[in-house]
């Protein structure tokens, strides 16, 4: 039920599929934060105006990230990068890679994990636009969604201190 | 992309299809949790081994809640309602409502959200095999899957504190 082969041969697939298309994915997402006001906020800048370069670089990262957990092994490697991108989103790290002065300090745990939802189903469609006949897409859609699901625990662990 | 009126309608329905099974759904849920040893252990007795009367007791709210989250609208009384069952499988309130003396003095966070996937998933053959032919299955899962991951959200709040 949880993470099998089968996932793992999908994911790889799902990521031959994704790769090309980053930029649209990413078009999507970007619509979705971009069109909820309580989410593009933290994007701010000490004016309370929205940071388009900051933005613009996170979204770099982004699409390295879509192809990254499609194509990487899960091994320590990866889980020290995993604890480094919560960290990102928490007040330990936030706004220091780009070095801005965001008066947002953190991203709020609920609006990252109740992104996992998005995050799932808007690749659907894409998945169905790259697959060819013998791809399964139920099969790699569940495999995205138990990585996303699995990442975004991995992020959280910082909020959440001894009770993680 | 959120939550629509669709949605609203597809997990009416989905209720209706899901309510008399949920002894089924329950038992599914049940083998996954009994053959995860780091799960199970969360219902330990203090000699270490699973608490059974336990487990039995809180099977039975499980299920009240899969008819619950279908059917009840998501007012403050709900919200107050999702704020206590996160408070339950924290440190806060764990044990309290079974009066039981488990040295698991709290659900940690990863797992309870970790189990947004096998919830999501396995109610999709519950959804078919209920389904008649004017059933979206598809849009019934995504109400699911979009309420289960915001109720685990709401009952994430007690572990994240301010960050939240
Ligand atoms: C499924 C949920 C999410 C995913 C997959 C995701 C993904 C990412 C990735 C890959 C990065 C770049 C990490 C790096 O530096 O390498 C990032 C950074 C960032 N994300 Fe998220 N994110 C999620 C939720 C959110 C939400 C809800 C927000 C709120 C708007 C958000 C705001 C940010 C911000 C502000 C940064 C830059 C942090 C910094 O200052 O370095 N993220 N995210
Ligand atoms: C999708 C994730 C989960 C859902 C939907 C869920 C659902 C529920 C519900 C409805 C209750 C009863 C609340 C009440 O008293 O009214 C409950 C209690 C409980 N759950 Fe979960 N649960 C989840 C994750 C987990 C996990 C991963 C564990 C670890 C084994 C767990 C262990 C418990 C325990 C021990 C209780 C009883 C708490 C007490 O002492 O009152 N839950 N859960």
């Amino acid at each position: 039920m949880m993470w099998t082969t089968d996932d793992a041969t999908a994911l790889r697939r799902a990521g031959e599929i994704l790769t090309p298309r980053v930029a649209d994915i990413l078009d999507v997402w970007y619509d979705f934060i971009g069109s909820t006001p309580h989410l593009v906020t933290i994007f701010r800048r000490p004016d309370g105006e929205p940071d388009g370069q900051y933005l613009e670089r996170v979204r770099g990262r982004f699409e390295h990230w879509v192809i990254d957990v499609c194509t990487r092994a899960f091994d320590d490697q990866w889980l020290a990068y995993q604890e480094e991108i919560g960290l990102r989103h928490h007040p330990t790290k936030k706004n220091q890679t780009d070095g801005v002065a965001s008066p947002a300090r953190h991203v709020p745990m609920s609006d990252m994990l109740a992104l996992i939802v998005p995050v799932t189903l808007t690749i659907r469609n894409f998945l169905e636009e790259g697959a060819s006949e013998s791809d399964e897409v139920e099969a790699m859609h569940q495999a995205w969604f138990k990585t996303v699901t699995v990442t975004l625990v991995l992020w959280a662990r910082p909020y959440a201190g001894d009770l993680w």
